[in-house]
Parts: structure tokens; C-alpha cells; sequence
């Protein structure tokens, strides 16, 4: 039989339903769709084509880390260096230099072993989810990354999608102009708050006295925040916090998330990691506490067997002095074609927003124009692939981003069409 | 405060509690601490330890997978053959390679798209729960490979432990000398099947005939199984076959898990995959049949950014001729082995099983002995660390496995060491 006909035989085993309540298509695969049909209707537009759509960094790994992966590959390849399972939470060698590196050179208390190494925080935002219960009332900013939301349907947290594809069960923090993209905490309860900062995909960042206000909220109501800082390596402002553990008390109530994807440029290489502090609680239902590190260490240890070891030792090289040279030239390379793209879309009669703090500016759209209208104006008049705010959110509606992550020829290419641009 | 003391706050957000179920110490943590204490209490006796447990390569990466890895971190390295994040379900390039290699190329049926890349089989045997429903009975053979037990319990799809550390609600499938350790299908109802072979921990191989058997029972009960074919490279009889889809009907009962860890030694380099054929359908409590190929799809879209791709090149390689002959080169030598720690065991005295198609040899303990004390015996008058059958399951009691991972040399020594052992 073909492949693409179902069998008409039995059904099998029951599936997980929750999966149906999903909307269609994940934002990035919809986008790509649209671009493929653009392109084959119009041939030869595709080498004219920039994208700023999804945030995946253009630029060459760091020479320390390429160094670090041929090193380690070559120990791979002799049996007296050979390596083979290594440690399920990550190598000790590479935990000790980001909990020195990340945490403990910046005045903050991390040990260790509450680093998770992980081959990326896409899917650490997601296994957290394994952990925690299903009674879990969880708070969502809104825009946001699409991750933290569809993980929650597929395990079952929500209910069905609404019209505007927001879910059922969901509280959804709303992020606006007016309130700078930063919520305040909720008036009600909830158990789980995701928030990430530098935001994707508003580019706004979070002051010390904004986390303080989330941390003080999570303290008071049982709280546990899921904390992204996934973009903090693009922090300038020395006043905007790197880490949730920056802020005193957030080491009982928060869980942070980071990665090396936007930093290293590891987009493609994959390596991310979790702070689990041994001090962050979880109950049971009948009330008795628990840390969550030995859970989360059981998960890792059981669906796990970490992250190939070229990949880890080229992570270690970041924290070189070398490496965070490497580093701080990327994201200077960024930042400046983030300048360029504000200062363009401003040019154009736009009205941004972030882009200072973070590669990412997000631009309202004119006159009224829908997301996905202002996406397709992009595509065909500017031949620029940005991304739909809606499709972040309900409260992105109105919005694009533009993502920073290109080379500088095509950050000014996109600047110099955006001058005939009519907003 | 100390990072080793709870806080005495308020718990926090709900926790799965689940996890509390599970029993203490996954398996080979478990071997890990016995053995450290050992050699704590017994200065000196370290160098001579013999590690026959874990099943973890130790010899070297084929040189066509290293020189391809070095190939695609110099891609990585320069910004016209940079790659950032890859299809979430792998590459086309190493999917078309896997579907051809191991499957078309031996007259299965199997499309590219229906090959998913994963960071290993570990892992996948877990995620695949993910997209099932929790209503499905589950049979599991015993002893049996932990992680399909364990994932299990964490997704609540258990009671709790009995004393002899099997857990309510799920069927277990005795696996023994009298049936050669190929369980035939149950009597009753189940949804779910864990198959493995070649088998871990026993070394059996299932016959074409014993298979056909499953897919029979599979597609008159509704079942699906889940092959686990990690060992399949070890098959020598060429009437065993390497793939559940040589068997007429699978195609519509079955989901494939297979690993580059035993065959190219990629424990430490982290890559799997899963073969999803288009025709396996789950229904709905309803009774609505949906394929799970797009939930699968859909699954690795949200949670995962797929695998590095130096290693997905690695993988690549595997299938050139030159990647071939180096892993025939590789199972050659660890099947060698086997064949020495069969021969002493018996030689001892030992009943042994395995270890003809498989990488693993199954040994009675002689005297009524316990696993563990084998274990002990083994650790403490041969100092040779081997894996207790008993932390494979219930059926495991009174079993040890000896694993033939290791340099022929010490091979030899432990054939040496079992010359003067008295089983």
C-alpha cells in the first residue's frame, strides 16, 4: 500500500489526545510555507530574499569552541581518550564553568550541581513540564514564545483553543506599549509564571524592581517562576539583571533556563542549560514538600544520556578568555544591525520597540494592518521575511518582529529598501 | 542559607507526583555508588578493576565518522557553509541515508519522512509516551531494559511498586530459560508492547516466526509495539531479523526505535532515530483513527531543535562504504569478545545464554546465589564489575549479565580471572 493513504485496518493504541486541541501549524513552519509558495510563484525572487523571520543566528561559530570540537573529536577517535556515556546532567568540567562563569563570578550563589546541561532550552522549557503537576494554574505572558504554550496543551494543562487561539485554562499576562511589554503580577493565584527576559519576541527587558515585584508575587502565593534568560548575553544596560538570581529570594521560587544558541551561536551545534537551585520546593497534593533538583536529576538520568561530549567541551571553550572575546564580537555584530534596523523602521514611519537590550525589535504595524497583512506587505514589496506578531499571541496582533540575526550587508540591504517603503 | 538544606518557606508549585513512585536508584547509578565505595574501602584495587557492566563502547570512533565531523565544524566555522538550526526532525540528507541504508536497501518500505533523528534511543523509547494516550495497558517483558519501565511510572501510567519492585498495572511478560527468553503474546488485552531485539539485558533474538507471532497478536487486539532494534548491528544468523518491518503487517502496528551508540560507538556522541511509518494509526477515546505520524511530527516541531549537525553528518557517514566496514570492523571485535566470556563462564561452571547475536551474555547464578551476590562475588574475588540480572526485573533474579563492550585484552583477563573462579 502507499505510504500516505491510512491503513483501513483496527485502529491501534489510544493516542494523546491533547495533541488534537493543538492550533495549526507551529508558527515557524507556517511561515516557511508561505515563503516556499511566494518563491515558487514568483521564481527568482529566492536570492533576492533576506530573512529576519526566525531568530537563528548567520554567523561562524567562535573559533574557540570550533577548536574545542576538533580537539574533542580527535580524543574520540584514540581509545586511550575515548569517551563514552558521559554523566546524564552534563560533564563535571562544563557545569563547574558555567556555575563559576554564568553565577558565582557575578556575586551569585549557584552550586555546581544545580547546572542541568541540556542540548538546548527549546526543549528544557518543555521537559520541565515532566516534573510538575497537572493541578498547576499556569500564568502566560502574552505575546510569547510559542513554546511554553503549545508544551502546556500537549500535556494536557489547558483546555481547548479559543477563536483567537488563545486556551482554555490559561491566564494570559497581557504585554503592551503601555506597559512597557513588562506585566505586573496577577491580582489571582497561579502556581507556574513563564517570563523571559530579554523577551522574545519584544525585546523588552525586565528591571531589578520588575523581577523583585514577580519574585515577591511567586514568594507569597506558592509560586514557581520558569525564568528564560535565554537572551541575557545581550544585555548592555549594567542596571538590567542577567539572572532571576540576581533578585534576593529567587533561589526558593525560580527555575532558569539558558542557552548558548544566541550567545555561542549554537543554533545548529545544540547546547542550552537549566539552573535548578536545591532550594526551589514543589508539593504534593496531600502537602508534603519536595525539592525539585532530585526529580529533575531522576529525569535526566532516566530519559536521558546527555549532550554529545564535542559539543560540551566546545561549551566549556565559550567561558575562555578567548571565548567570551568571540562572544562579545557576535553580539556586537548584532546589536549593531539591531541599530540599523531600528533606526530604518523608525526612518519609515514605524513605530519600534525594543532592539537595545535585545536582537529583537518589534515594530507596530500601520494603519491598522493585521500582522499577517504587514507580513505579506514585507514579503512582496520589500521581499523581507519577518515574522507576524499574532502569531506569538493574541496581544501580538498589530505587531512584527524583525529579527537582528543577519549579516551587516543584509541588515543595511534591508535598511536601504525600507526607505521607499511607505509605512 | 547552605545549598543542601530545604528552605523553610512555603512549598511551591504542585510536583509530579508520579515520580515519588519510583524506586530508589536507577540501575546503574546504583552499580556506580557499590562500586566507588569498594574501591574507596580497598585502596589500590581500582587499576584492576574490569568494567563488564554498563553496556558502553571502548574503542574508538570509526575514522569516517570523525573525519566528517571534522568537516562539518569547519563548515560551522566559516559563514558560507554555517548552518544554524536544522529541521527539527533531522536532516534530509542523513533521513534519506537511514531510509536507503537500512531499510529500502533491504527491501523494506520506508520513506525518508518516516525516519525522525533523535540524540539516541534512550530517549526516544521515553518521548514516545508523549503522544500516546494514558489510558493504554501497557506490557512490558521482564527483566526488561529499566527506562520503559521508568518512563511509564513518571507518566502515571502505573500504580504504585510491589515488594519485588514491579509496579502495579502493567503486564508483565515473563522472559525465561523455558521459553528461551521470547515471550509469546499474552492472553489478554494489552495496547501497548515493548519489544527489544537482540534483547538487553538477556541476548536473546527473536525468530522470524516469534515475531510474526506480535504482529499477528498486535493487529487482531489493536496494540501497537514499540521495537526497540539498538542491538540489531549484532546479528550474525542470517534467518534473525534486524527489523520488526521484515514481518508482513508491521508497517501498520508497529514504531521502530533504533541507535548509532553500539554499532558506530556513538554513546558519547549522542544519536538515534525512530522510523514512524504514515500507516500507524491511534484512535481517540471516541474511536477517531488519526496517523501518529503528525503527532510524532508535530511533537519534535514543539520540543526539540533536532540533533547537532556535526553529529548528524557523523551518522551520515556511517553509511558510506568506508563507515561500513569500519563498524563490521568494530562488531567483529566485540562479538570476539563475547565469544571469550562465554567460553570462560561456562568454563566456570556457569549456565550461560546470549551472547551469539548480541552483546550481552546472560549467566545463571550457580547455588541459588542472589544477583547481587554475584554481583558482590564478582566485584569483590574476580574485582570485575558485571550488571545484577535482578535490576532488569523480577525474572532478572538469579541472573547476572557480563557485557562483551571492552578491549579484547581485558576480555582475556577476565576469561583469566574466571580460570580460578569456583561458580
Amino acid at each position: 500500500m502507499g505510504h500516505d493513504e491510512a491503513c483501513p485496518s483496527n485502529p491501534l493504541a489510544y493516542l494523546n489526545e491533547n495533541y488534537l486541541k493543538l492550533q495549526a501549524g507551529y508558527l515557524f513552519p507556517e511561515i516557511a510555507r508561505r515563503v516556499r509558495e511566494y518563491c515558487e510563484a514568483n521564481p527568482g525572487v529566492e536570492e533576492r530574499l533576506i530573512r529576519c523571520g526566525i531568530g537563528d543566528v548567520t554567523e561562524p561559530l567562535p573559533r574557540a569552541a570550533i577548536d574545542a570540537m576538533h580537539k574533542a573529536i580527535d580524543d574520540l577517535g584514540r581509545r586511550e581518550t575515548f569517551r563514552g556515556y558521559g554523566p546524564e546532567q552534563g560533564y563535571p568540567f562544563l557545569r563547574a564553568a558555567i556555575a563559576q562563569g554564568d553565577f558565582r563570578d557575578r556575586h551569585i550563589e549557584i552550586s555546581d550541581d544545580e547546572i542541568f546541561v541540556s542540548d538546548g532550552s527549546k526543549c528544557d522549557c518543555g521537559y520541565i513540564l515532566d516534573i510538575l503537576g497537572d493541578q498547576n494554574k499556569i500564568a502566560i505572558t502574552d505575546p510569547v514564545y510559542p513554546v511554553y504554550v503549545d508544551t502546556n496543551v500537549m500535556a494536557g494543562h489547558t483546555g481547548d483553543a479559543r477563536e483567537d487561539k488563545s486556551y482554555e485554562g490559561i491566564v494570559y499576562l497581557p504585554c503592551t506599549a503601555e506597559n512597557g511589554f513588562v506585566p505586573a503580577p496577577p491580582k489571582e493565584h497561579v502556581d507556574l509564571i513563564y517570563l523571559c527576559f530579554p523577551n522574545n519576541p519584544t525585546g523588552a527587558v525586565a528591571s531589578r524592581k520588575q523581577l523583585a515585584d514577580w519574585v515577591e508575587y511567586a514568594r507569597s502565593h506558592d509560586a514557581l517562576i520558569l525564568f528564560d534568560a535565554a537572551y541575557e548575553g545581550y544585555i548592555s544596560d549594567p542596571a538590567i539583571p542577567h539572572s532571576i538570581y540576581e533578585i534576593e529570594g529567587a533561589r526558593e521560587c525560580a527555575v532558569e533556563f539558558r542557552s548558548f544558541s544566541k550567545t555561542g551561536g549554537f543554533t545548529g551545534v545544540r547546547c542550552g542549560f537549566t539552573v535548578m537551585p536545591k532550594s526551589v520546593l514543589g508539593k504534593t497534593e496531600a502537602g508534603r514538600k519536595v525539592p525539585l533538583h532530585g526529580l529533575w536529576h531522576r529525569r535526566w538520568s532516566t530519559k536521558s544520556n546527555s549532550v554529545s561530549y564535542p559539543v560540551q567541551r566546545a561549551a566549556e571553550a565559550l567561558y575562555t578568555p578567548e571565548g567570551r572575546k568571540q562572544i562579545a564580537v557576535l553580539i556586537k555584530h548584532y546589536m549593531g544591525n539591531a541599530a540599523i534596523l531600528r533606526e530604518a523602521a523608525a526612518g519609515a514611519g514605524m513605530k519600534v520597540h525594543g532592539g537595545s537590550n535585545a536582537p529583537y525589535i518589534w515594530v507596530e504595524t500601520p494603519k491598522g494592518l493585521s500582522s499577517w497583512e504587514m507580513f505579506d506587505r514585507f514579503l512582496k514589496e520589500l521581499n523581507v521575511v519577518i515574522t507576524p506578531g499574532s502569531g506569538f499571541g493574541a496581544q501580538g496582533e498589530g505587531f512584527i518582529r524583525i529579527s537582528a540575526f543577519n549579516s551587516r550587508s543584509n541588515a543595511e540591504e534591508v535598511a536601504r529598501r525600507l526607505e521607499s517603503f511607505k509605512a
